[in-house]
């Protein structure tokens, strides 16, 4: 077959076969994981959870922390891997920040999963 | 609305409004973090590839140390997480273990993700 050909290497490809798709190279291996490793502690599942099933979609800083039964600087530090990691977005009005789940980041990190 | 006490918490309601749906417990966190925790590293990532896109799905252990460029018993070690996850299964035949993904496991972690 010639479409083997008309794909380079990388190019995503709506295929059945999965023999014929290569396998992920380093590089992206390295970022996928990155992101991934953002749902690799039971406290930020918790954090993303509640954020998500907030009030229209969002959660005060100073509604997180009771929950979980952690100190703030230790719920502060996963919220900051969650941000850094492109999942939650952090927006402060007046004395508080509060935190929502970026649109479409769930589902293009679970995609990362599901494309492998 | 008399539902809310129809569903009992933890109850799987498949509802259009996020802040009805109850956030996630610490148990289902956990177990939620065991799975996704074999995604943090790159180098599993790539092996779950390469045997994602080997032929009929499958891989030669003999042919997973040298794409990654790692010791056979740094592999290993990742195999075996992959396998306790049970992301992947592992099937001796004469001198060597083949691997497989094992049949929708990596939708059901996706679906961790998704599911939040």
């Amino acid at each position: 077959m010639d479409t083997a050909l008309a794909f380079p290497a990388g190019e995503d490809q709506l295929c059945c076969a999965p023999s014929e798709r290569p396998a992920i190279d380093a590089a992206h291996a390295t970022s996928a994981a990155q992101v991934l490793k953002a749902f690799a502690d039971p406290n930020r599942i918790r954090l993303l959870s509640i954020v998500k099933a907030g009030d229209g979609g969002e959660a005060c800083v100073c509604d997180l922390t009771e929950p979980l039964d952690l100190g703030q600087p230790t719920v502060s530090h996963h919220l900051k891997i969650l941000v850094d990691a492109g999942l939650l977005k952090r927006e402060k009005r007046g004395t508080w920040a509060y935190y929502s789940v970026v649109p479409g980041a769930l589902e293009r990190a679970a995609a990362l999963i599901t494309n492998l």
